[in-house]
C-alpha cells in the first residue's frame, strides 16, 4: 500500500481487493487462492493487486488485523455491556452488529488452522491477538477498576475463548435454548465481572 | 474398512494409515494431502491405502470420531471433575492425558474451517458434534440429576464453547495468569453445576 497519505482512488482499490480476497479465500481457502484467481474474481490485473499488497500473506494480514479490530471496536463502542454480550454469545453470534460476521468467522477458523503450519500466518494470528486483548484489557481495566491487572488478564482471557468458542460453533445445530443460555453467560458475567471471589470450598 | 471382524493385522494397518494421515493433514492441510502424498509418508501403495479407506473424506471421517470420541471419554472415565477441567482448560490442555492433544487441536481446527466449505466435511463435523454433545448430556444428567433437561443442554454447550474456545487458543501466547483463571473456571463451573440461579438483577 503507499505509504503516503493515499488518494480516494487508493482507499477504494485497496477496499476492492480486500472484499474480493475475503470472498476468494472464503471459497477456495488460503491454499487454493492465488493471486491470479484473486486477480480475475476483483476484475483487476495481477500488478494491480501487486501495487497494493505485496504478498498473499500481506493480504491476510489486512484482513485479519480489520476482522479482529473491528470486533473490538463493536464491544468498546457499546461500552461491553454484558447483557448484550451474553445474549450475542448465546446466539453464537457476536457480529449482531456486523452484516460481514458470518464470512469473518470462518476466515477466522482459516487463519487459526494455517497459523499452525505457517510462520508468518502464526505471526500475524498472534499479533492480532496481543492487540485485540490489550485493547480489551484496557477498556475492562476502565470499567471495572476494582481488579488487580491479574484478574483482569485472565477475564480477557475468558471473554476470548468464549467469543473464539462460539465461532467454531456456528455450524453446527443448537442443540438447546438460547434462553437458557443466555441467562448462564449473564450469570457468569454478573459474577465474574462485579464480585472478588475465593474459591468455593468443595 | 472390512465389514467383517478385522483381523490384527487389518486393525494394524488401520492404525497405520490413520496415524500417517494425521500427520501430513496437520503438515500439509487436508487440501495439500492427495492419497499419493499420504500413501508415500505411510510406506504403503495408493491401492492399499483404498483398501481401508475408500476417499479421504472416509479417513477425515474415521480421525474426526477418534478424536472427538476419545475427548468424551477422557472426561467421562474421569467423571467429568470440576476441579480437573477448570485446571485443564486454564492450560488449554483438555488433553492433559493425551500425548496427541497438539496434533487433535489443530486438526479439529482445520476441520472446523474445511466444514464451511465443503459439504460432506460439514456432515462429518456435524455428527460428530451431535455425538459428542449426547454423550456428554447423559453424563452430566447422571452426574447433576436435579437439571431439567434444558438446563443440562445448556450447559453441555457452555463447556464445548469453553472447550473449543480454548483450542484455538493453543498458538497464542499467554498473556494471563493461569492461577487466576483456573479459580474462575472454577467459580464458574461451582455455580452453574450446583445451584439453580435465577437472574441478577442489575
Amino acid at each position: 500500500m503507499a505509504s503516503k497519505t493515499p488518494t480516494m482512488t487508493e482507499v477504494l482499490r485497496t477496499r476492492q481487493i480486500i472484499d474480493a480476497a475475503k470472498i476468494c479465500f472464503k471459497n477456495h481457502g488460503f491454499h487454493g487462492t492465488s493471486m491470479a484467481i484473486l486477480a480475475d474474481f476483483a476484475d483487476l490485473s495481477v500488478g494491480q493487486i501487486y501495487r497494493y499488497f505485496k504478498s498473499k500473506e500481506a493480504l491476510i494480514e489486512a484482513i485479519v488485523k480489520e476482522i479482529v479490530y473491528h470486533r473490538i471496536e463493536v464491544l468498546e463502542a457499546r461500552g461491553f455491556n454484558v447483557e448484550e454480550v451474553a445474549q450475542m454469545l448465546a446466539e453464537r453470534d457476536m457480529g449482531k452488529f456486523d452484516s460481514e460476521f458470518a464470512i469473518d468467522q470462518i476466515l477466522m477458523l482459516e487463519v487459526t488452522a494455517e497459523a499452525s503450519r505457517n510462520l508468518n500466518i502464526s505471526r500475524i494470528f498472534k499479533d492480532a491477538d496481543r492487540e485485540s486483548c490489550n485493547r480489551l484489557n484496557i477498556s475492562l481495566r476502565k470499567k471495572y477498576p476494582h481488579f488487580t491487572p491479574q484478574e483482569i488478564a485472565a477475564r480477557v482471557e475468558l471473554f476470548t475463548v468464549l467469543a473464539s468458542g462460539s465461532d467454531t460453533r456456528f455450524l453446527v445445530e443448537k442443540k438447546f435454548s438460547t434462553e437458557e443460555l443466555r441467562k448462564i453467560y449473564l450469570n457468569i458475567f454478573n459474577s465474574v465481572f462485579t464480585e472478588k471471589h475465593s474459591e468455593h470450598p468443595q
